[in-house]
């Protein structure tokens, strides 16, 4: 399944949960498709690798919907994670909001700079790195949030395989060669600036 | 071009920085594929939509596929940025220094919340929004990075439009329908996270 379809899935799950706040009941692919800038075919294929979910003369119901993306997503149970790293990204990421609501709860924080551990941050204390391997397991952490400087990425990450975690949001900017068993999602902020700068060079040359 | 090809150019260009720090000064096609997962075909394949860059025997000379890379992504030279929104994500994203040094310099920061507007985060005083549309001119500010709340991120989005931008790159967990002039890349840190949940389940059922 290609991986733009997945991500599509969000984007679907992002909107229908707006509707659902305007307590709009429910969409036709058409206007889904509109939301996202997509075609209502592409709605029905995206859908179509999962199942058979909208309704002949109705469309989808947006509820149901819901619940269908948050099953294939995995996002229909709540998901255990740690921040590893509290300098200005991590401390900013403890207090989005946005983890909480879609299903992500940060359990522990880490950090190995004296004057951040044991400072609590959006009501978490931060641990040393030291005690990580020990905490995964106690609270049954998933999922690692890493927030720490490229330098020594690779080597937390290395810690958090052995710790037991079984997927990555790496924010640092560095490709980590982990073993097949745990995942990893890259987010690069510098490189999206670039893709965007890429984007407006190719719109200026039309 | 696949838009999978320019991700990749951002990994291959982070690479190659790091091997030029380490004082490396060529790479083989195999050896590049290695350090992101992916095969030496398609490294070649990846750079045949540009060009010729490697040399028979040699490989590609480092420096020199930094450049390019540079030139066709457009970061060769400086763009000029301005950050909206200065709450925990915006504070964060202004300390960030891999802006910076890929490139992007943030000029200007706003935001409208009173108890925000004239502080100073990393060197930088934030104005307040109504402000926005004069530093844009005054300054030539070509992109933003929109670090508002969801629902405002609309309205502060067609500000930004109205003032010139070429490029917003967007934070808030909303797909902003804009005019085809500007273009538009979306980081959704829950979405992210997702994906990851997505891999691990997925990885969890084999």
């Amino acid at each position: 399944m290609p991986k733009a379809v997945v991500s599509r899935l969000s984007l679907y799950l992002r909107e229908l949960q707006v509707l659902v706040r305007d307590d709009k009941k429910t969409i036709s692919s058409t206007k889904l498709g509109r939301l996202l800038g997509v075609t209502d075919a592409q709605v029905r294929k995206d859908f179509a690798y999962f199942g058979q979910f909208g309704y002949p003369g109705i469309g989808y119901r947006c509820e149901e919907l819901i619940q269908e993306i948050r099953g294939i997503l995995g996002t229909d149970r709540m998901w255990l994670a740690a921040m590893i790293g509290c300098g200005n990204l991590g401390q900013a990421l403890l207090g989005y909001r946005g983890f909480q609501s879609q299903g992500f709860s940060v359990q522990a924080a880490f950090d190995i700079a004296p004057e951040i551990v044991g400072s609590t941050f959006h009501g978490l204390k931060v641990h040393h790195l030291d005690s990580l391997p020990g905490m995964v397991e106690e609270k049954g952490i998933q999922l690692a949030i890493l927030a720490v400087p490229a330098e020594v990425a690779a080597d937390v990450a290395e810690l958090l395989v052995q710790s037991g975690v079984s997927g990555v949001l790496n924010f640092a900017p560095v490709t980590l060669n982990l073993p097949k068993s745990v995942s990893v999602v890259g987010v690069d902020l510098a490189m999206e600036l670039e893709q965007l700068a890429f984007a407006v060079v190719k719109k200026g040359e039309k």
